[in-house]
This record gives structure tokens, C-alpha cells and sequence, in this order.
């Protein structure tokens, strides 16, 4: 086998098609929770897959540097991109429950999907300041979720909604708001990928602001 | 630097212990939101010092075979870790909440932290069969999981308990059934290491019982 950094690199972009896939079914009416199953399904062989080829191209190249960087980076993306998938399920069977399309959800799912759209181009072009952007995003991710959780508990209280559908709504604002932690996990991992920085839990990343 | 595959197991067993205090400090009374911040803050470093060493003797050392898989095991383990962290600062915000103890989450802690407590010594001990038991182990603490939402939701539903108490009752009782998916997911790691196989995602395993 001659696998290369090139190699892993494409091998994350077939995973991340699939979950993006995944993803906008998960809030879509049109698709059944056997479509997402089957999305599911292809993407933990996808994980399996992707860790095993990065095994064994360290174990056989012995790569350094920016190379063995890369290695990493994708075990790490692939790991947040399976969990990822994960999110999407729940999503479907709460979408199942409410049986309606929620205007705040539908808002929110759009901030993620960009996110994680941006947050895979950023890896794809080697960008670290799409990375930051993504990064600074989740902000504003988990402002949304915070007043998703805050509108529907209230909802709830004041019995303007029956709880099994308010509970549903806020699960789907939370299962959102973590699929905004792994894009935002991607993003730093590229920037670990690009700079050989590691700025998890540094603040100034965490609370920067978009301009 | 001359840095071992020995010294990466030292490095999980010092960052298991700060996750254990924290863990088991998240539904004690006498422990404080700052106890636990202080245990997150000392985790965090952790987290970041073990990636780099990972790193670092993956560079200079160019293992192979057992020694690599122990430093990617390490790396994947690390990041378990500290999410155990996050559900312990998590468990701790809603406990505050609740500010009395609630009999069923307290098993169902006692049962997963027996869990955590498994799966690293299972690491320490390059024990497969006692990761196999970790793996087994989550059914029950899913089952656990799902008994205590369906009762409290009962609950807040028949106005048996205030809803903010009974929301932070089932958010306590998802975190620790997070950390119980944790351990597992150590439990699966270990048992790469050990025999180079990569049992995620195989049903046999998750539905295996204990005899």
C-alpha cells in the first residue's frame, strides 16, 4: 500500500460528504429515519476506515512535521465528524416527534450547517482564518441554543406548548449546538494542522468576536 | 527529551485522577462550583501536555506496531478524559440547582463511576477482559438512564416536581450516562491496543451481556 498525506486528506472529504448529508436530512421533512440510518451506517465504516489508514501511513512512513500533523488532524476531524452523524440521529427521532417544521430550529440548523461547511473548507484550503471565523461562530451557536432553551422551557411552564414537543425542540437545540463544538473542534485542529499551535481552551480564541 | 511509551501511561494515570476528583466531587454536596472548575482548569492542561507528548514521541521515536498504538490509544483516551470533565462541571451546575440528593442519580453515579474506574484499569492492566465488561456495563447504565428520564418527565408532567428541579434531575442523569459512553469508548481503545482490532461499531460487542 502507497498511501499518502493526500491520501487521508481526500479520505476525510468522502466522510464529510456524507455527514453534510446527513445533516441537512436530519431537519427535513422529505427524509426518513431510515435514510439517516443508512447515512449512519456508511459513515461509521467511513471512521473505521480513515483511523485505520492513518495508522498504518504513520506506521509505514514514519512521517514528520506538517505530515504527521496531518495524520493526526484527520484522526481527530474523522472522530468529530462520526460524532457528527451520531447528532444527526437524535435530531431525526425528535424531528419525528414534533412532526412540524420549527422556524428557530430551521434558523439554527442553517448557522450549523455553514458552520461545519465553513469549518471543512477552511481544512480543505489550508485557511486559519476561516478557522477562527468558525471558532469565534460557535459564539453565536450557543447564544441560540440559549435562547431556543430559554424560549421552550417557558413554553412549557406556561403550557403554551405540551411538554413531549417542547422537550423535543430543546433536545434538537442542544444536539445542534454540540454539532457547532465539533465544527468548532475541526477548525482547531486545523489551525494545529497549519501553525503546529495548539489553542484549545485558550480564551482569546474562545471569546473573540467577529468584526 | 527522551520520552517512552511507559511515560504516556503515566501521563493518562495522573490526568485519570484529576478526572476522578472530579467526577466524584460533581454530586457531592461539599464540593463547590469552584472545586470543580479548579479540577477542570488542571485537566485542561493535561489534556493539552499529553497531546504534545504523543506527538513529540510519535516524531522522534517512529514507533511501530504496540508502542504506536499505545500513543495513538493515549491520544484518543486523553480527549475521553477530559469530556469527562466538561459532564463534570456540566453535573455539577445542575446539582446546584437541585441542592439536595437525589437517591436514583446517586446509583446510577456509583455505577458509573465504578465504570471509569474499570476501563483505566483495564488500560493499567492491559486487561481486554475487563474492557469487555466496560463495554457490556453501558447497556446498564443506559438502561439506568433511560428508567430516570421517563420517571421524571412523569413527574414534571403530573406536577409531582418542579420543572426546573426535574429538567436538571434528567440533564444529570444524561451527562452521567455521557461519561458511561466515555468509558466505553477507553473500554474500545484499550482493546485496539491490545489485540489491534478495532471493535467500534460492531453490534456483537454492544449487545454482548455480562454472565
Amino acid at each position: 500500500m502507497d498511501i499518502c498525506a493526500r491520501d487521508l486528506r481526500d479520505h476525510v472529504l468522502k466522510m464529510a460528504s456524507l455527514v453534510e448529508a446527513s445533516l441537512s436530512g436530519s431537519l427535513n421533512l422529505d427524509k426518513t429515519m431510515e435514510d439517516i440510518f443508512d447515512l449512519e451506517k456508511k459513515i461509521n465504516e467511513f471512521h473505521m476506515l480513515i483511523d485505520d489508514a492513518c495508522f498504518k501511513y504513520i506506521a509505514l512512513k514514519s512521517p514528520t512535521a506538517k505530515d504527521l500533523r496531518t495524520a493526526i488532524a484527520v484522526m481527530k476531524i474523522n472522530a468529530d465528524l462520526e460524532r457528527m452523524g451520531d447528532q444527526s440521529v437524535k435530531i431525526k427521532r425528535h424531528q419525528i416527534t414534533i412532526g412540524r417544521e420549527i422556524l428557530q430550529l430551521k434558523n439554527m440548523a442553517l448557522e450549523v450547517n455553514l458552520m461545519v461547511k465553513n469549518a471543512l473548507d477552511s481544512f480543505v484550503r489550508s485557511n486559519t482564518f476561516l478557522a477562527t471565523d468558525v471558532i469565534h461562530h460557535d459564539q453565536e451557536i450557543n447564544a441560540m441554543n440559549r435562547d431556543i432553551v430559554r424560549d421552550y422551557i417557558n413554553k412549557i411552564k406556561n403550557n403554551e406548548i405540551g411538554f413531549d414537543e417542547g422537550y423535543s425542540i430543546i433536545k434538537i437545540s442542544k444536539n445542534l449546538e454540540r454539532i457547532g463544538d465539533h465544527a468548532k473542534n475541526i477548525a482547531e485542529d486545523v489551525i494545529f494542522l497549519e501553525s503546529g499551535s495548539d489553542i484549545r481552551h485558550n480564551p482569546e480564541y474562545k471569546t473573540g468576536k467577529k468584526e
